[in-house]
Protein backbone atom coordinates (compact mmCIF):
# COMPACT_ATOMS: atom_id res chain seq x y z
CA UNK A 1 0.00 0.00 0.00
CA UNK A 2 2.64 2.37 1.00
CA UNK A 3 6.57 1.79 0.24
CA UNK A 4 7.52 1.05 3.66
CA UNK A 5 5.43 -0.43 6.36
CA UNK A 6 3.97 2.00 8.54
CA UNK A 7 2.70 2.06 11.43
CA UNK A 8 -0.76 3.06 9.69
CA UNK A 9 -0.11 -0.28 7.03
CA UNK A 10 0.19 -2.48 10.77
CA UNK A 11 -2.79 -0.98 11.50
CA UNK A 12 -4.63 -1.68 8.34
CA UNK A 13 -3.38 -5.04 8.43
CA UNK A 14 -4.32 -6.00 12.45
CA UNK A 15 -8.25 -4.50 11.76
CA UNK A 16 -8.23 -6.60 7.97
CA UNK A 17 -8.06 -9.83 10.44
CA UNK A 18 -10.77 -9.15 12.29
CA UNK A 19 -14.44 -11.49 10.87
CA UNK A 20 -16.81 -9.03 8.77
CA UNK A 21 -13.46 -6.84 7.84
CA UNK A 22 -11.38 -7.13 4.74
CA UNK A 23 -8.81 -4.91 3.37
CA UNK A 24 -10.84 -2.55 1.93
CA UNK A 25 -13.09 -1.77 4.54
CA UNK A 26 -9.93 -2.19 7.38
CA UNK A 27 -8.61 0.85 5.41
CA UNK A 28 -11.56 2.61 5.51
CA UNK A 29 -12.04 2.42 9.46
CA UNK A 30 -8.35 3.39 9.37
CA UNK A 31 -8.93 6.27 7.38
CA UNK A 32 -12.12 7.03 10.15
CA UNK A 33 -9.77 6.87 12.80
CA UNK A 34 -6.86 8.58 11.56
CA UNK A 35 -9.59 11.52 10.53
CA UNK A 36 -11.03 11.48 13.96
CA UNK A 37 -7.65 11.33 15.76
CA UNK A 38 -9.07 13.10 19.18
CA UNK A 39 -12.30 11.93 19.43
CA UNK A 40 -11.87 7.98 18.40
CA UNK A 41 -8.13 6.78 18.40
CA UNK A 42 -7.01 7.51 22.48
CA UNK A 43 -10.81 6.41 23.83
CA UNK A 44 -11.09 3.06 20.82
CA UNK A 45 -7.33 1.94 22.45
CA UNK A 46 -8.23 2.72 25.63
CA UNK A 47 -11.01 1.14 25.49
CA UNK A 48 -9.22 -2.20 24.38
CA UNK A 49 -6.69 -1.98 26.97
CA UNK A 50 -9.45 -1.61 29.68
CA UNK A 51 -11.28 -4.85 28.37
CA UNK A 52 -8.28 -6.13 27.83
CA UNK A 53 -7.85 -5.86 31.00
CA UNK A 54 -11.25 -6.34 33.05
CA UNK A 55 -12.62 -9.45 30.99
CA UNK A 56 -13.22 -12.67 32.31
CA UNK A 57 -15.10 -15.61 31.18
CA UNK A 58 -17.94 -16.88 33.77
CA UNK A 59 -16.28 -20.00 36.14
CA UNK A 60 -20.36 -21.19 36.09
CA UNK A 61 -21.86 -20.45 32.76
CA UNK A 62 -19.33 -19.37 29.81
CA UNK A 63 -20.39 -15.65 29.58
CA UNK A 64 -17.64 -12.79 29.50
CA UNK A 65 -18.28 -10.44 31.82
CA UNK A 66 -15.64 -8.07 34.54
CA UNK A 67 -15.68 -10.69 36.90
CA UNK A 68 -15.34 -14.16 37.18
CA UNK A 69 -19.16 -14.99 38.08
CA UNK A 70 -20.77 -12.99 35.74
CA UNK A 71 -24.06 -10.35 36.48
CA UNK A 72 -26.25 -12.95 35.09
CA UNK A 73 -25.55 -16.00 37.49
CA UNK A 74 -25.05 -13.65 40.01
CA UNK A 75 -28.47 -11.93 39.56
CA UNK A 76 -30.80 -13.06 42.36
CA UNK A 77 -33.45 -11.44 40.77
CA UNK A 78 -33.48 -14.21 38.00
CA UNK A 79 -34.27 -17.86 37.77
CA UNK A 80 -31.81 -20.21 39.10
CA UNK A 81 -33.71 -23.21 38.31
CA UNK A 82 -33.81 -23.30 34.18
CA UNK A 83 -30.85 -22.76 32.33
CA UNK A 84 -30.14 -21.95 28.74
CA UNK A 85 -28.22 -23.87 26.64
CA UNK A 86 -26.40 -21.63 23.93
CA UNK A 87 -23.56 -22.13 21.12
CA UNK A 88 -22.16 -19.01 21.65
CA UNK A 89 -21.84 -15.75 23.45
CA UNK A 90 -23.66 -13.88 20.94
CA UNK A 91 -26.25 -16.17 21.05
CA UNK A 92 -26.41 -15.08 24.48
CA UNK A 93 -25.73 -11.59 24.00
CA UNK A 94 -28.79 -12.03 21.28
CA UNK A 95 -31.15 -13.82 23.92
CA UNK A 96 -30.56 -10.93 26.82
CA UNK A 97 -31.46 -7.92 24.20
CA UNK A 98 -35.34 -8.58 24.28
CA UNK A 99 -35.22 -9.16 28.02
CA UNK A 100 -37.48 -12.07 26.88
CA UNK A 101 -35.97 -14.64 29.24
CA UNK A 102 -35.25 -14.50 33.11
CA UNK A 103 -33.14 -17.76 33.97
CA UNK A 104 -29.07 -18.15 33.97
CA UNK A 105 -27.18 -19.75 30.91
CA UNK A 106 -24.28 -22.19 29.62
CA UNK A 107 -22.42 -21.35 26.90
CA UNK A 108 -21.33 -24.59 25.21
CA UNK A 109 -18.81 -23.25 23.01
CA UNK A 110 -19.70 -24.16 19.69
CA UNK A 111 -21.36 -26.93 18.21
CA UNK A 112 -20.28 -30.95 17.67
CA UNK A 113 -18.88 -30.58 13.83
CA UNK A 114 -17.11 -33.77 11.92
CA UNK A 115 -15.95 -31.78 9.42
CA UNK A 116 -14.27 -29.56 11.71
CA UNK A 117 -13.49 -31.91 14.26
CA UNK A 118 -14.97 -30.55 17.18
CA UNK A 119 -15.75 -33.35 19.39
CA UNK A 120 -17.92 -33.21 23.12
CA UNK A 121 -14.47 -32.74 25.02
CA UNK A 122 -13.89 -29.55 22.93
CA UNK A 123 -17.45 -27.98 24.29
CA UNK A 124 -18.49 -27.70 28.05
CA UNK A 125 -20.79 -30.68 27.93
CA UNK A 126 -19.04 -32.65 30.74
CA UNK A 127 -19.33 -29.03 32.28
CA UNK A 128 -22.96 -28.59 31.99
CA UNK A 129 -24.03 -32.41 33.16
CA UNK A 130 -22.32 -32.01 36.00
CA UNK A 131 -23.42 -28.87 37.10
CA UNK A 132 -26.93 -29.77 36.38
CA UNK A 133 -26.58 -33.25 38.26
CA UNK A 134 -24.81 -31.74 41.44
CA UNK A 135 -27.42 -28.70 41.42
CA UNK A 136 -30.24 -28.95 44.17
CA UNK A 137 -32.14 -26.44 41.95
CA UNK A 138 -32.23 -26.78 38.29
CA UNK A 139 -35.66 -28.07 37.05
CA UNK A 140 -35.84 -27.37 33.27
CA UNK A 141 -32.73 -27.19 30.76
CA UNK A 142 -34.06 -25.28 27.51
CA UNK A 143 -31.57 -26.31 24.42
CA UNK A 144 -31.29 -23.09 22.77
CA UNK A 145 -28.87 -24.44 19.66
CA UNK A 146 -28.99 -22.85 16.06
CA UNK A 147 -31.71 -25.00 14.05
CA UNK A 148 -29.06 -25.32 11.67
CA UNK A 149 -28.03 -29.37 11.21
CA UNK A 150 -24.76 -29.06 13.65
CA UNK A 151 -26.62 -27.57 16.13
CA UNK A 152 -29.88 -30.14 15.75
CA UNK A 153 -27.11 -32.93 16.24
CA UNK A 154 -25.64 -31.21 18.92
CA UNK A 155 -29.14 -30.89 20.68
CA UNK A 156 -29.71 -34.98 20.61
CA UNK A 157 -26.53 -35.40 22.36
CA UNK A 158 -27.33 -32.94 24.94
CA UNK A 159 -31.06 -34.20 25.63
CA UNK A 160 -29.37 -37.99 25.45
CA UNK A 161 -26.64 -36.94 27.77
CA UNK A 162 -28.80 -35.16 30.22
CA UNK A 163 -31.68 -37.71 30.48
CA UNK A 164 -30.30 -39.04 33.28
CA UNK A 165 -30.70 -36.31 35.41
CA UNK A 166 -34.35 -36.02 36.51
CA UNK A 167 -35.25 -32.36 35.32
CA UNK A 168 -37.14 -31.47 32.29
CA UNK A 169 -35.46 -30.68 28.53
CA UNK A 170 -37.18 -28.49 26.12
CA UNK A 171 -36.48 -26.50 23.12
CA UNK A 172 -36.77 -23.83 21.46
CA UNK A 173 -40.44 -23.77 19.43
CA UNK A 174 -39.73 -23.80 15.62
CA UNK A 175 -41.78 -22.30 12.88
CA UNK A 176 -42.92 -19.25 10.86
CA UNK A 177 -41.17 -16.11 12.17
CA UNK A 178 -42.82 -13.05 13.03
CA UNK A 179 -43.22 -10.76 10.10
CA UNK A 180 -42.21 -14.09 7.74
CA UNK A 181 -43.84 -14.52 4.70
CA UNK A 182 -45.20 -18.25 3.59
CA UNK A 183 -43.58 -17.23 -0.21
CA UNK A 184 -40.48 -16.60 1.09
CA UNK A 185 -40.05 -19.73 3.31
CA UNK A 186 -38.05 -23.12 2.65
CA UNK A 187 -40.22 -26.20 2.95
CA UNK A 188 -38.32 -27.32 5.90
CA UNK A 189 -39.23 -24.60 8.44
CA UNK A 190 -43.29 -24.77 6.59
CA UNK A 191 -43.07 -28.42 7.67
CA UNK A 192 -42.14 -27.48 11.20
CA UNK A 193 -44.28 -25.08 11.52
CA UNK A 194 -47.43 -27.08 10.12
CA UNK A 195 -46.02 -29.83 11.97
CA UNK A 196 -46.16 -27.69 15.54
CA UNK A 197 -49.57 -26.24 14.68
CA UNK A 198 -51.84 -25.14 17.31
CA UNK A 199 -55.41 -24.34 18.03
CA UNK A 200 -56.17 -20.27 17.65
CA UNK A 201 -56.33 -18.73 21.12
CA UNK B 1 -27.09 -6.14 26.09
CA UNK B 2 -25.83 -6.92 29.33
CA UNK B 3 -27.40 -5.16 32.55
CA UNK B 4 -24.54 -3.14 33.45
CA UNK B 5 -22.61 -0.59 31.16
CA UNK B 6 -19.19 -2.91 31.32
CA UNK B 7 -15.60 -2.51 29.47
CA UNK B 8 -17.46 -4.52 27.07
CA UNK B 9 -20.06 -2.84 26.04
CA UNK B 10 -18.03 0.44 25.74
CA UNK B 11 -15.93 -1.20 23.28
CA UNK B 12 -18.69 -2.88 21.46
CA UNK B 13 -20.20 0.70 20.86
CA UNK B 14 -17.14 2.47 19.79
CA UNK B 15 -16.52 0.10 17.26
CA UNK B 16 -20.36 0.00 16.12
CA UNK B 17 -19.47 3.33 15.11
CA UNK B 18 -16.72 3.19 12.51
CA UNK B 19 -17.88 3.22 8.93
CA UNK B 20 -19.46 0.12 7.64
CA UNK B 21 -19.77 -1.36 10.96
CA UNK B 22 -23.15 -1.37 13.18
CA UNK B 23 -24.17 -3.14 16.48
CA UNK B 24 -24.23 -6.80 14.75
CA UNK B 25 -20.61 -7.08 13.36
CA UNK B 26 -18.68 -4.69 16.62
CA UNK B 27 -20.28 -7.56 18.77
CA UNK B 28 -18.60 -9.88 16.41
CA UNK B 29 -15.31 -8.01 16.03
CA UNK B 30 -15.24 -7.65 19.96
CA UNK B 31 -15.76 -11.47 20.45
CA UNK B 32 -13.07 -12.32 18.43
CA UNK B 33 -10.79 -10.00 20.14
CA UNK B 34 -11.65 -11.00 23.41
CA UNK B 35 -11.67 -14.74 22.63
CA UNK B 36 -8.26 -14.11 21.21
CA UNK B 37 -7.05 -11.44 24.03
CA UNK B 38 -3.08 -12.12 23.94
CA UNK B 39 -2.90 -12.59 19.44
CA UNK B 40 -4.98 -9.57 19.23
CA UNK B 41 -6.21 -6.66 21.74
CA UNK B 42 -2.56 -6.04 23.14
CA UNK B 43 -1.51 -5.85 19.43
CA UNK B 44 -4.90 -3.82 18.36
CA UNK B 45 -4.36 -1.27 21.06
CA UNK B 46 -0.54 -0.85 20.82
CA UNK B 47 -0.95 -0.27 17.16
CA UNK B 48 -3.72 2.58 17.75
CA UNK B 49 -1.61 4.27 20.27
CA UNK B 50 1.13 4.05 17.68
CA UNK B 51 -0.52 5.58 14.99
CA UNK B 52 -2.16 7.96 16.51
CA UNK B 53 1.51 9.20 17.72
CA UNK B 54 3.04 9.25 14.85
CA UNK B 55 0.72 9.48 12.21
CA UNK B 56 0.86 13.06 10.55
CA UNK B 57 -0.84 14.67 7.29
CA UNK B 58 1.77 15.45 4.32
CA UNK B 59 1.96 18.98 4.38
CA UNK B 60 2.30 18.92 0.74
CA UNK B 61 0.17 16.67 -0.68
CA UNK B 62 -2.13 15.78 2.10
CA UNK B 63 -1.44 12.16 2.47
CA UNK B 64 -0.93 10.28 5.76
CA UNK B 65 2.41 9.24 6.59
CA UNK B 66 4.83 8.93 9.83
CA UNK B 67 6.38 12.20 8.48
CA UNK B 68 5.20 15.63 7.56
CA UNK B 69 6.66 15.42 3.94
CA UNK B 70 5.67 11.80 3.00
CA UNK B 71 7.47 9.34 1.52
CA UNK B 72 5.68 9.81 -1.84
CA UNK B 73 7.09 13.29 -1.82
CA UNK B 74 10.48 12.53 -0.48
CA UNK B 75 11.03 9.73 -2.97
CA UNK B 76 13.43 11.17 -5.68
CA UNK B 77 12.85 8.17 -8.06
CA UNK B 78 9.18 9.49 -8.51
CA UNK B 79 8.66 12.01 -11.25
CA UNK B 80 8.09 15.31 -9.25
CA UNK B 81 6.93 16.37 -12.77
CA UNK B 82 3.57 14.95 -13.01
CA UNK B 83 0.75 15.54 -9.67
CA UNK B 84 -2.26 13.31 -9.61
CA UNK B 85 -4.78 15.04 -7.94
CA UNK B 86 -7.42 12.38 -5.77
CA UNK B 87 -10.46 13.41 -4.10
CA UNK B 88 -9.68 11.60 -0.98
CA UNK B 89 -6.58 9.21 0.71
CA UNK B 90 -8.26 6.20 0.20
CA UNK B 91 -8.04 7.01 -3.61
CA UNK B 92 -3.84 7.86 -3.19
CA UNK B 93 -3.94 4.15 -1.96
CA UNK B 94 -5.89 2.58 -4.62
CA UNK B 95 -3.51 4.11 -7.06
CA UNK B 96 -0.21 3.29 -5.29
CA UNK B 97 -1.89 -0.60 -5.13
CA UNK B 98 -1.05 -1.37 -8.22
CA UNK B 99 2.52 0.45 -8.43
CA UNK B 100 1.33 1.91 -11.99
CA UNK B 101 1.74 5.65 -11.68
CA UNK B 102 5.31 6.99 -10.48
CA UNK B 103 4.37 10.72 -10.36
CA UNK B 104 2.90 12.82 -7.02
CA UNK B 105 0.03 13.59 -5.62
CA UNK B 106 -2.29 15.98 -4.41
CA UNK B 107 -5.35 15.26 -2.24
CA UNK B 108 -8.41 17.56 -2.23
CA UNK B 109 -10.02 16.23 0.87
CA UNK B 110 -13.34 15.57 -1.16
CA UNK B 111 -15.54 17.12 -3.65
CA UNK B 112 -17.55 20.31 -4.35
CA UNK B 113 -21.20 19.50 -3.15
CA UNK B 114 -23.85 22.02 -2.95
CA UNK B 115 -26.14 19.09 -0.90
CA UNK B 116 -23.31 18.93 1.34
CA UNK B 117 -22.76 22.57 1.92
CA UNK B 118 -18.86 21.91 0.69
CA UNK B 119 -17.55 25.08 -1.27
CA UNK B 120 -13.48 25.07 -2.63
CA UNK B 121 -12.59 26.97 0.30
CA UNK B 122 -13.18 23.36 1.82
CA UNK B 123 -11.37 21.71 -0.28
CA UNK B 124 -7.56 22.03 -0.83
CA UNK B 125 -7.91 23.64 -4.11
CA UNK B 126 -6.04 27.28 -3.21
CA UNK B 127 -2.94 25.16 -1.87
CA UNK B 128 -2.62 23.32 -5.30
CA UNK B 129 -2.96 26.31 -7.68
CA UNK B 130 -0.30 27.89 -5.70
CA UNK B 131 1.71 24.44 -5.51
CA UNK B 132 1.77 24.19 -9.32
CA UNK B 133 1.94 28.21 -9.97
CA UNK B 134 5.18 28.42 -7.69
CA UNK B 135 6.93 25.32 -8.59
CA UNK B 136 9.32 25.56 -11.79
CA UNK B 137 9.11 21.67 -12.12
CA UNK B 138 5.75 20.30 -12.27
CA UNK B 139 4.50 20.12 -15.93
CA UNK B 140 1.40 17.93 -15.63
CA UNK B 141 -1.65 18.16 -13.58
CA UNK B 142 -3.71 14.64 -13.94
CA UNK B 143 -6.96 15.04 -12.59
CA UNK B 144 -8.10 11.55 -11.24
CA UNK B 145 -11.75 12.89 -9.50
CA UNK B 146 -14.26 10.35 -9.12
CA UNK B 147 -16.27 9.38 -12.19
CA UNK B 148 -19.49 10.53 -10.17
CA UNK B 149 -21.52 13.36 -10.72
CA UNK B 150 -19.86 16.06 -8.26
CA UNK B 151 -16.31 13.99 -8.99
CA UNK B 152 -16.58 15.72 -12.61
CA UNK B 153 -17.91 18.86 -11.41
CA UNK B 154 -14.81 19.25 -9.39
CA UNK B 155 -12.82 18.23 -12.13
CA UNK B 156 -14.31 21.00 -14.42
CA UNK B 157 -13.88 23.66 -11.60
CA UNK B 158 -10.47 22.53 -11.23
CA UNK B 159 -9.22 23.15 -14.80
CA UNK B 160 -11.06 26.51 -15.28
CA UNK B 161 -8.56 27.43 -11.91
CA UNK B 162 -5.47 25.43 -13.53
CA UNK B 163 -6.14 27.11 -16.84
CA UNK B 164 -3.75 30.04 -16.51
CA UNK B 165 -0.63 28.15 -15.36
CA UNK B 166 1.53 26.89 -18.49
CA UNK B 167 1.41 23.36 -17.39
CA UNK B 168 -1.14 20.19 -19.38
CA UNK B 169 -4.18 19.36 -18.21
CA UNK B 170 -5.07 15.54 -18.40
CA UNK B 171 -7.68 12.87 -16.97
CA UNK B 172 -8.15 9.50 -16.60
CA UNK B 173 -9.93 8.03 -19.57
CA UNK B 174 -13.42 6.43 -19.39
CA UNK B 175 -14.21 3.77 -20.98
CA UNK B 176 -15.00 0.04 -20.67
CA UNK B 177 -13.46 -1.24 -17.72
CA UNK B 178 -11.10 -4.51 -17.88
CA UNK B 179 -13.20 -7.80 -17.53
CA UNK B 180 -16.27 -5.59 -18.07
CA UNK B 181 -19.56 -7.09 -20.13
CA UNK B 182 -21.27 -4.87 -22.21
CA UNK B 183 -24.83 -6.11 -21.18
CA UNK B 184 -24.19 -4.84 -18.08
CA UNK B 185 -22.48 -1.53 -18.55
CA UNK B 186 -24.79 1.76 -18.48
CA UNK B 187 -25.28 4.11 -21.42
CA UNK B 188 -22.98 6.44 -19.55
CA UNK B 189 -20.02 4.59 -20.05
CA UNK B 190 -20.69 2.92 -23.29
CA UNK B 191 -21.15 6.36 -24.95
CA UNK B 192 -18.13 7.33 -23.37
CA UNK B 193 -16.02 4.59 -24.40
CA UNK B 194 -17.79 5.33 -28.02
CA UNK B 195 -16.99 8.86 -28.13
CA UNK B 196 -13.20 8.01 -27.05
CA UNK B 197 -12.71 5.14 -29.40
CA UNK B 198 -8.85 4.57 -30.69
CA UNK B 199 -7.36 2.69 -33.30
CA UNK B 200 -6.12 -1.01 -32.91
CA UNK B 201 -2.56 -1.32 -32.07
Amino acid sequence: MLNTKTDIDKLIYIFSKMPGLGPRSARRVVLHLLKNKEIFMRPLADSIYNAYNTAKFCNICGNLDSQDVCAICLDERRDQSVICVVETIADLWAMERGSIYRGIYHVLGGVLSAAEGRTPSDLTIEKLVSRVGSSQVVKEVIIATNATVEGQTTAFYLIDKLSLCNIAITRLAQGVPIGGELDYLDEGTLGAALASRGPIK
